[in-house]
């Protein structure tokens, strides 16, 4: 008999008789009530044994975790809390799961804890919820600019390049690590190597994604990215998704009604295609901040945030509107800042970001046109020659969450800012190929996804919102 | 003025005044005719200048490549071979291409010469239309999966386990190359490593979707997977798009239903989103089949090969019957073959599976229970004791497009395997406790995205339907 989704099942609007469910145990109250999971929606369906006529022996087996498959009727449910629940005719374990030894008992575990059971956490109801709402928010990802005829571009994870100037690389290579074939010179002969030469993990698509916007309009990217950077905070990840849309024509102004407009749809798609997993998350981020200082705790719940981010406007301000505000206002007047803003042409840390978007404006800010020292070689520059087209938007409790810019269009001035910083014209030759066939203006932004989904399931870490995280001393699984 | 696609300019059903579009210049011809790309759809639109009151100097600007902004009103057109055409008002030159230099010309190049340059490539006719074919393709696979409530899963890429079984990997790492800190001992000191221990380049996310797979019922992968192999092939790639589903409760049977489904939603799904770039890329294909001898062309064109794929279903054929037809075919028995094949236990070459599926069949195979030494330790033991619920896919002119699996779900069974072949008990533990707690029959596969985009768009070469193809001694962009 071919079995049916917990999900259908629940959403069913009349009994069935002759049903068929398989799943995992979560709990068993009573010898009785076997609450069913099977991943295809974050209710469980509670089944009733007639434990009268069930021997002992299975009874046994009903543990929390254990694969089981049923049979039965699906009847209106006697008890509260449900609809349905299924009168159980036929039970089979097909999987035991020994109570002495599973991880994954019923009750709570510490985020910590199921960090270090990545391969076992998802079965948990926070874990579940997090997963199919990110699942949800790619696919969201993926309909927003295939509906507006984008081209989607698999930029290579493998590059050759080390220009493209956004971190720390890894090093990929086939050559034993610490015995590699050398030069005459006594240098590792990277000739020997896979590639023929040195090649890293990519750290942005951005760079090929320019030669396909001028020539298809319209493209993005959504693959992973990589920083060999020792940030062990809750923010960072050494392997993590990323989306760099890149249009031909648009200019920066464009360019950010272009990354509002799409991260507005991915938020109300995820509210749309997941609420039952957001409202189950929405109760865990508020009994969490029963936990915290009443000061600490977020004015908004996580589904007023989502809403007040559908419902508001971004701010957008600029650079030096920005350095005006930090200079003037209290924790930098009163040195609460670590880092004092004094003058122009700061570079913004994250307590400066958090200070505009969470006491400032309370809401999204995108800060644009910032000095051209502090930002990348391929940004364009402002008719001021001190500002380039840039734009960066910041969330509450997430910091940044896109950079983008126009970009250098002027081959002779994107030439002259690669000497000066030393960027090396030969390694792109083929990039700078945009600018002497057909240049036109483009831009484009990247969107880091998990501090996307960081955000729109109220987590506080990002290693809980991707399924196995890579962090500096952690590569497990 | 807002510019408008070429695309919704050719699929206007009347004409329009006062309309804006940029792209590319494609050819010029008379001094008048302009066939301007943007890249929204394989077409260009013809733009008419009225030369004699345009700028000899911006004439002589209009060249293959040249960027530029058209302003003027779409009319219908008295010319044949397009319904509709602009009357262009006024005309901007936004970048240059000089015709000297630019080396997309609009004349046939080898595909030879286009992968040198494949950040210009993606200019051409050809190759816009694959790579917005494999966008569209794309799309589909989680278009599939989403509709039937599976869960996307972004396994690692950087993984820490050598055990995946599916070939050999490259190396990432963040000490310097052949001078890393070592041990006492002499050996590279991997605790100084950026992840505290070795760690590799992915080959297959199947073990970690496996994990998630027995919690959340059904889950699928798609992203890039790496071989260090020296395979310089027309069919394989150093770097490469993977889409692995992973589904719990599915036995072999169930898994080859998905597989075969699958593939033909996909197929359908590029055939009725995609129809100008098919219908190029069959003509392109019948033109090139033109300079063959006959006895080396397709029996049917592009189109026909995707129509007979969806209009008839797969052959499944379990390994034991294909190792008789092979043992009694003609290049058998006249020793055609480079590998004669003898007796049951055989692994099937390249050449094998051509003749089944090109000859024998002329249909696309499934072929299924191989024998338990020539598969990963992972799959399900069959009673015979010998063979394996394994399934190979095998499409004409492709060879395998799928590898799948029922998974081996008796733990006791599973650690003999392992045991047998030596992998490590202890670093695949967290792999094992699928087994350990609430085991069931579950079953995937893993389909190579750049083989089905060989297949849909009738390409020979696999390096032509990826953008920037990783190949050994390659890795250039």
């Amino acid at each position: 008999m071919k079995h049916t989704k917990v999900k259908d099942l629940l959403n069913s609007t009349k009994p069935i008789d002759g049903i068929s469910v398989k799943g995992w145990v979560r709990t068993f109250r009573n010898n009785q009530f076997l609450a069913l999971n099977d991943g295809s929606i974050i209710h469980n369906i509670q089944c009733v044994i007639d434990f009268e006529n069930t021997p002992a022996e299975t009874l046994k087996r009903i543990t929390t975790g254990a694969a089981v498959a049923i049979n039965g009727n699906l009847v209106e449910s006697k008890g509260s809390g449900q609809q349905f629940e299924i009168q159980v005719t036929q039970l089979e374990i097909l999987g035991d799961s020994d109570p002495e030894k599973y991880p994954i008992q019923p009750k709570k575990h510490s985020l910590e804890f199921l960090r270090e059971n990545a391969h076992l956490r998802v079965r948990t109801n926070s874990f579940g919820a997090i997963m199919r709402v990110r699942s949800v928010l790619s696919f969201a990802v993926h309909h927003y600019f295939q509906d507006r005829g984008f081209v989607y571009v698999n930029t290579p994870i493998i590059t050759g390049s080390d220009a493209e100037g956004a971190g720390e690389m890894f090093h990929v290579t086939s050559l034993p690590i610490g015995n590699p074939p050398k030069t005459e010179e006594g240098n590792v002969d990277y000739k020997e190597d896979f590639f023929g030469k040195e090649t890293n993990l990519t750290v942005s698509g951005q760079l090929e994604a320019e030669t396909f916007a001028m020539a298809l309009g319209q493209v993005y990217t959504f693959g992973p990215t990589f920083r060999a950077e020792n940030s062990n905070t809750s923010r960072h990840l050494a392997e993590f998704w990323m989306i760099e849309p890149e249009v031909a024509f648009n200019d920066l102004d464009a360019n950010m009604d272009l990354a509002e407009d799409f991260i507005k749809y991915v938020i109300r798609y995820a509210l749309e295609k997941c609420p039952e997993d957001l409202t189950f998350l929405n109760q865990r981020l508020k009994d969490e901040e029963k936990n915290k200082p009443m000061a600490e705790r977020s004015e908004m719940s996580l589904l007023e945030k989502l809403r007040f981010v559908l419902e508001n406007n971004f701010k957008r301000v600029s650079y030096t509107e920005a350095i005006d505000i930090l200079k003037n206002c209290k924790p930098n007047k009163k040195k609460k800042f670590n880092y004092i803003i004094e003058e122009w042409g700061a570079d913004l840390q994250s307590e400066h970001e958090r200070y505009l978007v969470e006491k400032h404006f309370n809401s999204p800010v995108i800060l644009f046109d910032y000095p051209a020292d502090i930002k990348a070689f391929y940004m364009r520059l402002n008719d001021d020659n001190k500002t380039v087209r840039a734009m960066d938007i910041l969330f509450p409790g997430i910091g940044e969450i896109v950079g983008g810019s126009q970009r250098e269009e002027r081959l002779d001035v994107l030439q002259q800012k690669m000497a000066e910083l030393g960027v090396d014209e030969e390694e792109l030759k083929w990039y700078l190929d945009t600018r002497r066939f057909g240049s036109a203006v483009h831009s484009g932004f990247g969107l880091g996804f998990e501090r996307l989904v960081l955000f729109v399931t109220g987590m506080g870490n990002i290693r809980d919102v991707i399924p196995f995280p890579r962090t500096p001393q952690n590569a497990d699984f």
